[in-house]
């Protein structure tokens, strides 16, 4: 399992693959969406797995909330993930640098169960605000719509203090969804459907077991990809100087 | 064929794709790398073919350059792309606009060419000179490296005046590839040894027409890839405003 900062994982990641080993990538799986492209042909080529995995996605409501989604016609759904980067993140110069992702580094575990439980989905615009001082945003504004033309909006705020929100929101036929805590707690028009901590680690080492065991690998980049269109089509915002 | 501004163009393929046409997309292919994969998914599923043309890919010169390429030992290339805006895109203001990629659309074509007759390269570090009053960059800096270890740097300039530069150059343990004049030109060691003017289009045609009768599509997205990748992870440098 490869946890080191991005810059570095292409080539311990090059290297275990090479060398015929499975790798478990953690988010995110690579400083750019080429370089994790490359990885997943060594591994196929080298016959064995990669995992590029999102730890988000094994919240223990996020399966419950995906099944959801799919018995239901979506109307429209809402991304609010605002969290204080003071209290998460304090003194960490590197997030803030270029390749460092500011809000997107928690906006990507967002992104890892929207593009999970939610249709394909695209970006039409997005407004990035990033601090005088920073070259990484400390809030977005992004719209997508999905293959069907359905609004989904994203708001991320590293600035929120007090209660943080972690909450996607899906208006549907059968109700509204919250799927709130980071994916811990489903409720369906006021119905409480899952509340459970979180467990994520054990069903992440699970999920490599099984697919090192099938002989496949788990790649699915979509998460990293709308972040890198984010910054590619959106309009940046110079906010005020942030300071820890 | 389509080659309206790519903020249209998703909604126009995919209505074409479900009515099962053939799609021919101009350069670039879309305003975000997650709208073309979507696209490509829908020519599969409805048994048509999608073609993301890349015109660059079709100079006289570039497969010459490829085939030499591919028999000798590279040690380095670097990618040189200026030209002068104001001669090309006078006073147009979409280019500038966010999503309008800047200097990265003539870029995109000197990326569609490297991404053919290089191996597989990934950012390492980008710098994006942005004018203080546009949304784009006049500019870019960019360092790749191959999967072997091998450094590209990228230059693209939109002020250059006189003489434009449109050229990748290849130190190699054959010597020295230029391919020059936006791949028209090859010389090996001094050696001219292809010298035409470009028929770009009649060749894209045909190339639509090969893939239409083999019932497969063409879209190759790295070129795209490697400029959301640049924005994401490339550092914002601040440059003198930019007036027609």
């Amino acid at each position: 399992s490869l946890c080191m900062p991005p810059q570095y994982r292409y080539d311990a990641a090059r290297t275990a693959l090479a060398a015929k080993k499975h790798v478990f990538l953690e988010k995110p799986p690579g400083a750019t969406v080429s370089e994790v492209e490359d990885l997943k042909t060594l591994a196929a080529a080298n016959g064995v797995s990669l995992f590029a995995s999102w730890h988000s996605r094994y919240a223990p409501a996020v399966e419950a909330a995906r099944a959801f989604l799919g018995s239901a016609k979506i109307k429209s759904a809402a991304i609010n993930w605002k969290e204080d980067v003071r209290r998460w993140h304090p003194n960490q110069e590197w997030i803030w640098a270029p390749g460092g992702f500011g809000v997107f580094d928690p906006g990507i575990n967002a992104l890892s169960i929207a593009t999970h439980i939610l249709p394909a989905m695209f970006i039409t615009s997005a407004v990035l605000d990033f601090p005088e001082n920073r070259a990484s945003p400390v809030a977005a504004h992004v719209a997508f719509r999905t293959s069907d033309g359905l609004p989904v909006t994203m708001e991320l705020d590293w600035l929120q203090t007090g209660p943080q929100s972690w909450d996607i929101v899906a208006e549907t036929d059968k109700g509204q969804m919250v799927l709130s805590g980071g994916g811990t707690k489903l409720v369906v028009d006021g119905k409480v459907i899952h509340d459970e901590p979180e467990a994520e680690y054990p069903m992440l080492y699970q999920r490599f077991a099984e697919i090192v065991r099938a002989g496949t690998s788990d790649v699915d980049l979509a998460p990293l990809q709308h972040v890198a269109d984010a910054f590619m089509l959106g309009k940046r915002n110079v906010v005020e100087a942030f300071f820890d």
